[in-house]
Order: structure tokens, then sequence, then C-alpha cells
């Protein structure tokens, strides 16, 4: 996957120096401020924060800034904005687009210390956190009160939710809850300037002035630090089941989606779908899985579909799994109710990345379109990678799967890992702008989920127009107007 | 109710005179552009558009424009962003705040004939529609494919969805489908300089750059004028039941709050209370009322609970209405799941705010607080006036109802239609500002649903930083460099 990197040098993105190098003297500065224990400086620490998730990025900071309260954040930001320091908020820093890396020598200012679940009110299902408070700690706080996160994601354990809330992270769950914008109440920000932004009133209805948490969320960092945050909790599902399904054809996809809705409604909490192929490298490459269907095991296509409620509703799937089977839809079905065999189906599913990652190099796109269109892209994106091969191209494995129920299709290109960059080069050429021109066309999302960050910044214009770009980043330079916050990245020029 | 438009006046906001005043020549431009049966000039028609829904505020324009089309809306802002001419954007006219009538000499622009619905996809359960389009009209357009509006209001016939989208509505449905900010996936938006911003890509996940529609839900068309928006359209339910309860205390409907959240779920569709002051007047006011409870005919407080669901669901109803009255927190209870015996129980919630204007004058208070505090304001409100009464004030009854499960107290101050400006004055200094202070206290907000308009300008900063006032007034500046949209409003200085 280091074709990013050369991605992005290929594709011009600004190598000049931005804003000034933190000092010595700055390096005190913080070490007064937060204690010299929470200012990270040697080289062998300063990695992991330098590199992303996937290890895509690699920044060069000389300074990591481990804040634990927000006045510390604002003494902080108040230092850089004097010293024109650019400055990089990450949270657990598993982004998926070097968002939350530094591409120069940015400060980087972690949210890690700032850990605090700060209340939990089970009248209004709501939960107030300091912004580097994990999913997972959410999730187990919450638990003694019958509620939940209206978010899954498989890096629960690491990610933070104020980085959660500065990508707009999407996941498993979005079919049920809807999306952060939703379901976030209130927000606390500090500005570039220091200035403390209180938007975290923590109420479900508030109609008082212009909604300007909600230009935070997924705002990458761009516009302030989000310190803390209230969300809205729904009730922790006391019933939970997983049917993973074997299905004859996309089309039987998108008609076993539609009768889900109909007979499942709101007890439906996840419906995915992965291609073949996906599920032949998931078997090749993951130790330890195997298929879970008896009779079909061979089908075009595969489906996850988990069900979550407050009262047991077996018999619902049940009846859903056989009359998709009767429609035709279906070809072979397995229904699990206990947590291991829930892990087993589910594993089948998240490991798709896994397998991925263990089977080659890849070129990853995450986008929305219209269900119907979906797997047509899949489809195109093979002929046009045939044709390439044929013209003496290098071989491709093209594979689709993702959150069908939302329109937000995976599509990755996996390829040898010994490919010389001139191939890797002629493929994305085989494939960019065609596959963002397809996007536009279809008025899709170049990204429905991952963000921008250093990754999609060349493609941010096919989803977005010269108009909404202007105001964005007018926006920008009225919160940031020196551009210290997470420079080089989204709204770049 | 009258009393608002003496606020208005005591309040001192301003009364100079903005922009320029629409000429005769200005009406032919429209004329030429619209046709001449699309503006509308006789003093007779314009009274409708001129006056709020509650006949609290009139303003005196001397011309609406209803444009059929973007484009036409693009000429019409042209236009008058040229002459200077202050532009007041309406919908069905329903709100409650005042927000969609002229202060001044204002021009109207009507959405009323911008009707279509565009485009509906039974896959992705999204719609697509003009601004015009009612909430109704939408609904009935749904229902073939199973499909509904993730929102309900009283007003449903007449209101539109681009004033819904642009009042931030809320209503019964909050606490089911959450939030317009989680619902609405686009917008069409047409600038003050006739720009149009095109945030309509449909999707239900999309991260590439800063959300820019968020901020025009809730704006109060203050920022841009709504001209389509895509909207999630949930499973429609197959099966309903309302719940009426009569219930021991406010304790107790807490109680009840939380035992239906863990009983019921998912299938919760709305959670309200009132209580027995509010029962009173709408038996003794609305015609063909009558008590639903047989055994327990005076309760402190009332609840009505529904559920809906995609599937059959009574039993469950039932057992949590069982469960309530065994743990004692319900007195007496009665469950209906024919369309008739709901609307007849819906009607004693629904017509509580009927029953009031019938009564008397009313000071209406719309507040989000936390769940456990909710009472006591109503409480703290009648020693208060009770107290002023004591020492020569004039009699008043205080009721409390609204949205529970959201936190969103409507309470509500009756007296006589024969009140002096005087005593309403006076009593208006009882309750302001120490109201407003009360909800800052406990991070509540001062308009849960109704929004700012005319009405709450003065109220604003007690929900809302000095600082987010601040960006919220330069992001207006931004969008609307020369204040022609919906000016002496929201974000008025």
């Amino acid at each position: 996957m280091q074709c990013s990197v050369r991605h992005l040098a290929r594709r011009g993105v600004s190598t000049l120096k931005f804003g000034n190098s933190a000092q010595e003297s700055d390096v005190r500065f913080f070490q007064r401020v937060l204690g010299a224990a929470n200012v990270i400086t040697s080289p062998q620490e300063l990695k992991r924060y330098n590199t992303d998730w996937l290890g895509q990025y690699v920044g060069r900071s000389p300074v990591v800034l481990c804040p634990r309260t927000t006045a510390e954040v604002v003494e902080v930001m108040r230092h850089c904005n004097l010293r024109h320091l650019p400055v990089v908020p990450q949270g657990g820093n598993t982004g998926l687009a070097g968002g939350s890396v530094p591409v120069q020598d940015e400060v980087v200012l972690s949210l890690t210390r700032m850990s605090d679940v700060l209340s939990i009110d089970p009248d209004a299902c709501v939960a107030t956190v300091q912004a580097g408070v994990t999913l997972q700690q959410l999730d187990e706080a919450l638990a003694p009160h019958a509620l939940c996160v209206p978010l899954d994601l498989g890096v629960k354990a690491t990610c933070q939710l104020g980085g959660n809330v500065s990508t707009n992270a999407g996941g498993l769950r979005v079919v049920r809850y809807g999306s952060l914008h939703g379901s976030v109440l209130g927000l606390e920000v500090v500005l570039a300037d220091g200035t403390i932004l209180d938007l975290n009133n923590a109420m479900r209805k508030d109609n008082t002035g212009l909604d300007l948490k909600q230009l935070f969320i997924g705002a990458e960092g761009t516009l302030g630090v989000i310190t803390a945050l209230s969300i809205a909790t729904p009730p922790r599902p006391s019933s939970v089941n997983v049917a993973f399904l074997g299905v004859k054809s996309f089309d039987a996809v998108l008609a076993t989606l539609r009768r889900a809705r109909s007979m499942l409604g709101e007890i439906l909490s996840a419906v995915e779908f992965e291609d073949s192929t996906c599920m032949r490298l998931v078997l090749q490459h993951l130790e330890g899985t195997q298929h879970p269907l008896a009779h079909a095991r061979d089908c075009p296509m595969y489906m996850v579909i988990e069900t979550a409620s407050s009262g047991p509703h077996r018999e619902r799937l049940d009846a859903f799994v056989r009359e998709s089977a009767a429609a035709g839809d279906v070809l072979d079905a397995t229904v699990a109710s206990d947590a291991t065999d829930m892990d087993r189906l589910w594993r089948l599913r998240y490991g798709v990345s896994q397998a991925l990652v263990k089977a080659g190099h890849v070129f990853k796109y995450d986008v929305s379109v219209p269900q119907k269109q979906m797997y047509n892209i899949v489809d195109e994106m093979r002929s046009r990678l045939a044709a390439d091969e044929a013209k003496g191209g290098m071989q491709h494995t093209v594979v689709g799967y993702g959150h069908v129920g939302d329109g937000n299709l995976h599509v990755n290109v996996l390829y040898d890992r010994n490919a010389t960059s001139e191939q890797m080069a002629r493929t994305q050429a085989a494939l960019e702008p065609w596959l963002f021109e397809c996007i536009r066309d279809m008025k899709g999302s170049v990204s429905a989920e991952h963000g921008i960050g250093q990754h999609k910044q060349h493609a941010l214009a096919y989803s977005k127009s010269c108009d909404a770009l202007r105001v964005m980043r007018s926006i920008k330079h009225l919160l940031d107007p020196s551009g210290l916050l997470n420079p080089h990245k989204m709204l770049d020029e």
C-alpha cells in the first residue's frame, strides 16, 4: 500500500515548508505547561505518532503534546498561534486517509490523556466525554446503564471519540443509528487561537442559532480541536442475531436488502455484502476461518445481516431467511445467536480488509453510489483492467464489498507485492479519473466514510462543486486565519 | 397571544428601515420572470403571507413571489441582491416564532409552487423533493413504497419540507428518528447573490469536506433559500399502537420513560407527557373529548406512548403497561390499536395547545432541560407567580407538557384575555430573565424546537456563548454580506 505515498509526490502536493518549526524554547514552554512527561521528543516514541495506521504516510514531527485538560489545550494552541507553529490534532491515529499524522514537522496534539467519561445521563440517554475516550471505553461505561454507543468500528479498542467525530466515522451501524451528525448532541472545541467554543449543551433538541457543532463533525481537525463531546446513546439491545447468506447475484442482494427493510425494519442493525472473491481471499488468508454454509459453497455474493432489539426476535429473522430462500434470492444461509458463532460469521466480513493486505498490495476506494449501480462499478473496473492486462498491463484482482444498506461500496484492486512503480502508475491511470468521473455523474461520493486527509485531496472536486469548496475554504479561513490546523490536507488549495 | 408583538416593541428591536423597498419597476421585472399570476400584489391576498400562523406578527410586504423552478429563484435573488431588496423565504408559514413573515416590507419568496416530488429511491430509502412539497404530500407519495417521512407535525397538511428543514422542526418522532441533522442527506440552496450551492448528493454517507448543508438546517432562511432536498425515509411501520397512561407523579413519568426505553427500545415512536391541568383544559375546551381512563380519573400526570414496528408487537406494549402498573408508577391505562381510537387518545395530547388558546391568553415557552429537572421548572414557575399574585399580580394557570423522551418541555402560562399590557409586563418580568437564567445554568436550550425568529432573539444569548454568536454572525456575513436574507431575525445584532 505504499502506492499512496507515491501518489502524494506524483500529484504534486506542495512540499514547500509551511509555518515555523518547533524550537527548543517551544519544547521548554510545552514542558512547563504540560509537565515534562507529557511532551514526547524521543525519536523512538515519536515514530508511532508520525506514522498512520496503514503505514502509508510518515510525518516528521519533532514533538508530541499530551494535554490532560481543555485549559492545557488552550495554552498550547495560544502558544502555537503566536509562534505560527502548525498543529495536527490526533486521536487514536486509526484513520485511513492519513489525516491524523503530520505531513511535515507539525506539532502533534494527542488527545489520548483526555480520557474521562464526564457524565452519563440514563434518563436522557446521553453521555458526555473528553475527546480521548475510546469507543470501547465508553461502550463499557454505558453497559451498566443498558445503553450503547451508536457507532461500531473494528478499531473500537483504540479509536477515540474525538477522532471518530472529526472523521465522521461510519462503520456498520449507520443503517441503524444514522450518522454522527444526528447522534452528536454537543461539542467543546478549541479554535486555532485558543478560543474555547462551547457548543456542548447535551440536549436532544436545541434550535438556538446556527448549529455550529455540525461544521466540526467530519472537519478532520482542520477547523478546531474537539476536546469534549456529548452523544446520544441508544438503549443497548438485549437480543442480537446474525444471519450469513449465500446470495444468487447482486440484484438478489438488493432484493434481499429490500425484504430485510420491510420484514425487519427497526430491528436491522447491519446489512453488509461481499463478493465471492472476497470470500475466497478470507478463507485462503485468515487462519481459522471456514465456509459457514453447508450446501451452497460457491455463491456469487454473500451477505451478513444483523438484527438487534430490546426483546427476543429470532423467529422474525428466521422467517425473513425462509422467505428470501423461497424467493430464490438466497441459495443457502446460517443464523447465529451465540456470541462465538456470531463472531465467527462476522469475521468472514470484517476480515476482508485484512485478507487483502495479506494477499498483496491494494488500491482502496471507498465510495457512495446509488445501490442499483454499486456492483456495476466493480464489473466495469474488472473489464477496464482486463483490457489493460490484454495490452501488457499487470494482473489484478478486483473485489467489491461494503455496507450495502448505506450504498457504501469498498472496491479494492489487489496486485502483486513486487509491482514496479511504473506498473502501479499504469493501473492507477486506468482507474483514475475514470472512477471519479463515474461517481460524479451518479452524484455519488468519492469518500463515503474514510474522509479526505492526505489521500483523497485530488478527488474532492469530483464530489463537491467549486462554489461549495469556496465556501468551505472561507469558513476555514474564518476559524483558522493562519491555516495552522492540520495543514496540507482536506481543504488545502 | 398579542403579548409577543408588544414584547417586540418593548425590547427595542430596531424599527429603522433596512434595505430598499420594492418599486413598480421591480414588480414588472418579477412579472416578466415569473409570469404575472405568480407575483402577488393585491392587499387582500398579501395578508396571509404577511401574518404568521399564530397571528402574533404582521409584516407589510407589498409583493409575494411564487417561483416554480430553482432557475427562477436564482433570477429573483440576483435582482434583489442588485437592488438591495431584503427577502423573506416562506414555506407553509406555520412556524411558531415569527420567522417566516416580514418585519418591514421585505419581499416574500414563497416556495409553495415548487411542489414536485423529484424522485423516490426505494433501494436507498431516500426521497428528493422540491422545497415546497408538504409533509403530507411526501408521506402520501412514500406510502406505496412502504416508506415514511421521519418527521410528524400537527400541521403536516400545510407545512413544507423546505420550511421544516429551515426550522429544524422537531415534533413527535425525534425520539424515534432523531433530528433533521441526521435525516436530511442533501440540500440545494440559492444564496443571497443567486449562486446555487448544490449540496444535494442524496447519499447516506459522504465525507468529502465540510458538511455545509448542516448550516442551513435550522438557519431559518437567514443564510440561503432551500430549493430542494434529499431526505432519508425509513420503512413505514406496518403496526402501530398507542397507550394512554395515568401516572402517579413526574418521577413516575421518568421511571416509565426508562422502562419504555428498556422494554420497548427500537419500537418506541413517541413518549409524551402532560400534567393534570392540561388534561382538565382539554376536556373542558375541546368538543368531543372524554377522559379515556375508567378508574383513575384524576392523575397528577398523563403520558402517551406510541409504538410502531414492521411486525405485530401489541403484546410487548401490554406487558410494558402491566409492569408499569405493577411497579406503582401507572395508576390506570388504556391501549388503542385501531386508527379511530388512536386518534382519540392522541387528541388529548395534541389538543393541549388548542385548548390553551381557547381558554385565554398564553405565554409560551419551549425549552430543553435535563429530564430530571423538567417539572421543577413548572413547579417553580407556579410558586413565583403565586407569590406575585399574593402581592397583587393577576391570576395565572401554569401548565407543563411536551416531548419528555427528548427533554423538550412546553411550559405555558395562561391568563385572562382582558389583561392589561401592564399586567402582562408584570407577569413577564416575574418570569424573565429568571427562566432563561435557570435554563442557562442547566446548560439547556431556550428554544428547543420552535427556533428564534422574531420571538426569541432576546433570549438567544442564554443558550449560546458570545464566541459562538460571533462565529454565527461571521458565517452569516460570509454567505449574505449585504444581510438581505430574512433580516431583523435570528442573528440580527
